[in-house]
């Protein structure tokens, strides 16, 4: 007998492969039938104008997987002991089966694959458009600490070995919380110690798993009006109700927080996402005496903390909350490189080991690596020079950015300027921020509204048409300069 | 006016954040007052025993802060803006107010740190008792291939450059996901491309995007009895009814499922966790016929799948679906090592989508160093090498465990010994496997129960007493000859 195969030297699958996905295909489909027989494998060979060694080792292949039989002395058949049903069910699309279980469609993997929802977009599709970027979050590449971390990294690999295999702590490596706690004391006003700290994947881990934690116990979810959408997005999915609460100069207004018990209210004290104002220490101190009142639970996310460039930081709520109702969320994503994956979670001992067994249940430890090379770098005190490093670089450019515009487009307002890597600015005479953007684009300058550079505001919201969020810490200075000249020759042509 | 500071120089805070750390807590608690003045700074260096510049700087440090504000010519003061209910509210414990808001005891977050669940233990607390020990999943740090991986990974450092602090594709780096689809084709008869994968953080992470995804669409969540802790655990949290359904020596009973419409199936085809059957082809088919017959979804998780010791492989559940009823999961933590936590999904294009905006939402993308290298390191075939060369080393381990064991204990039944990196072990005359698990804990040799190893059991589910579970890849053959004889002294002994 002959069967239908075909075989295409030039594929990128072996000759063997087609071979068996052909002949298991057949089976499947019910075109060879259980007891049929198979052609000779010399027969076979001929006929694809294959060798007879592939014939054989395909045909050994279907055996082990049970599709073949072979029968001393009467060759190789197809076996007998595959069930019907699934021979019958495997033509797809069959609609008296979707019938039969009272269901029409696509399957429930169609329908999951099928389901929208928003997320935070932290690459900018439209990049490759551009001669200058001021797209929010980017670091400078070329102020990555390469060598300093190449040679931690490779002494690790050499001298880790145990650690290169085992699981790790899935609170995170001893060390690199150490690291942390220690960082965290003059950096941001935190006494705590290595048992109060949880490693978690970047930032968003860490919210993830406080929402995951915080389910039962929270009733309402309070963010920021405008706010940063990728921990708004993820609590609008986490089925607890979620409600705005406006921002202004200072910050969050504390007076807007309801006074019903057990919220859950996420925060961007040190640089608000999106307006960059820092909340003053008033507020922060009537904040606290809320969450006590209200028996709620502050999530404090230390977005852009790492650059204040006038003055002192302040010290973080999580420094100065005396009851234990404050979660601090950090991240090395933008002191050092988002592709690290490394944040991480203070808060109490007990609250961090819980948050530690989430993590261990959700993804697990963290990857070793990165952990043990970033704990290095933070002992030895390259992290602290890194730090002073890039904040000297990212002062000059806010300078020139803050320099330009205002020499440019007079009668502007700049919020968030004195910290963080990006600045709000409110357009002149009420101008509109979605237009200029749009026109920016063309002539290869990114610039973006509140929305687009990744906030989310309340539907009621359109105090923010006006205004325009510039990421300025990867874009050098003479490119800042003639970027807001061109988007000032743009701006005047309209 | 003096004020009651102390300052201690052998602490490890220096002295200025003594000083302000003290200063600032009087405030918050009331001992200092709004309008109260400081002590001049040169007074208040002598008083302490430290130079004036710390008290200048530290003074400097709360007037940033806001604490403190200076009046020219006056002096310093405490700020007479912070608000009152703050100062009032830090004493911690304050019983009227956790009355007001009608709750009584701890805040909210000692009652989320306060909640027990259970987790997958993947790290054996015994083990520095040990001198063998058979813990599963263990992977021997001997084999890892760190030349290779250093010289690879040192070369992503200094190429990559704008990888090194650039937002990654939250789906994971082509790069890696064609190499795991090049993979997968011969390895496990799948044939994909990169678009159907998704990279996640080993398959906990996997496990946990595909249950958020599957939240709302899955009526029921089914799994193997005995089975997997780790997907059974974090299941048993997202709120959908898990039930139980048997296995037997051919793996999980397909006849056992049940026929209603909508269930995610969580199977482990490849060497069923922890019995370590293989599901057998014709329960495959079967399997994939129930699914589509009840709209149900099939989570295929790979466990072990990379060994196997006698015979070739099955295609896997994802290989021979035909309706886009199968995700299938991978991991590189038993092939390469837990700690790089790597894993995929394999889907349907679509699916893969979506669960890569899951993964960017609740974690966001995986990091890049170790995506990166692993890309190169499959796709220079030193990966197909590795897994050559480790093959060869798990497969005398087992020969010899089972050579040692059929020696020393004739009568005993051993199961799951044609693939993976455990056997699962039948004591012979139904002898109680926890007993014998406590006597070698005694003696420095680590043996394990089905639950201590992992596998979760239903409460009626007795069948597995006489049952221990060994791992044994990372244990030497004279280490395991050893204890087995080690083993049937203790035994023999009772």
């Amino acid at each position: 007998m002959q069967i239908s195969l075909f075989v295409d030297p030039n594929r990128s699958k072996t000759l063997q492969r087609q071979v068996v996905d052909q002949i298991r295909r057949m089976i499947l489909t019910g075109r060879l039938k259980g007891g049929d027989p198979m052609p000779g494998s010399r027969a076979l060979a001929t006929q694809l104008g294959v060798s007879r060694n592939t014939v054989i080792i395909a045909y050994e292949h279907l055996v082990s997987e049970g599709y073949l039989v072979v029968r001393p002395n009467l060759g190789t058949f197809v076996t007998d002991e595959l069930p019907d049903q699934s021979l019958n069910a495997t033509p797809s699309g069959s609609v008296p089966k979707a019938a039969a279980t009272g269901r029409r469609g696509p399957g429930m993997l169609d329908r999951i694959a099928d389901r929208a929802f928003p997320v935070q977009e932290l690459r900018n599709a439209a990049a490759g458009r551009l001669h200058t970027d001021f797209w929010l979050g980017r670091v400078d590449p070329e102020v990555f600490p390469v060598a300093e971390w190449r040679r931690i990294l490779d002494l690790k690999l050499r001298f880790g070995h145990r650690a290169l295999t085992e699981y790790g702590d899935p609170q995170g490596l001893a060390e690199l919380r150490r690291a942390i706690a220690d960082h965290l004391g003059p950096a941001r006003g935190i006494s705590c110690t290595e048992q109060e700290v949880v490693i978690t994947a970047g930032s968003q881990e860490a919210l993830m798993l406080i929402a995951r934690a915080a389910e039962g116990e929270a009733r309402v979810f309070l963010h920021e009006d405008p706010g940063y959408g990728g921990a708004i997005h993820l609590c609008a999915r986490s089925g607890v109700e979620c409600r705005p609460v406006p921002v202004d100069r200072e910050g969050l207004i504390v007076e807007a927080l309801p006074e019903e018990p057990g919220a859950m209210l996420y925060v961007t004290p040190s640089h608000q996402f999106p307006t960059g104002v820092t909340l003053s220490l008033a507020r922060r101190l009537e904040l606290l005496a809320w969450a006590e009142r209200t028996d709620s639970l502050i999530v404090e996310d230390d977005y852009d903390g790492d650059f204040r460039h006038d003055g002192s930081p302040l010290t973080a709520l999580r420094g100065i909350d005396t009851t234990g109702r404050v979660l601090f969320v950090g991240t090395f994503s933008k002191s050092l490189s988002p592709v690290l994956r490394i944040g991480y979670i203070v808060g109490t001992a007990a609250a961090a080991r819980t948050l530690g067994r989430w993590k261990q249940l959700l993804t697990n430890g963290p990857p070793w690596h990165m952990q043990a090379t970033l704990a290095d770098f933070m002992e030895s005190g390259a992290f602290a020079r890194h730090l002073r490093r890039i904040r000297r670089v990212y002062h000059d450019r806010r300078d020139a950015l803050i320099a330009a515009i205002e020499r440019h487009f007079p009668g502007s307002e700049i919020l968030g300027r004195r910290g963080g890597m990006h600045i709000a600015w409110r357009l002149p005479d009420h101008r509109c921020a979605r237009r200029l953007q749009r026109q920016a684009l063309m002539r290869g300058i990114g610039i973006y509204t509140a929305e687009d550079g990744g906030a989310c505001l309340s539907p009621g919201n359109d105090r923010h048409r006006d205004l325009l969020m510039l990421g300025y810490a990867a874009v050098p200075e003479g490119r800042i300069r003639a970027a807001i000249a061109d988007l000032a020759a743009i701006a005047g042509e309209t």
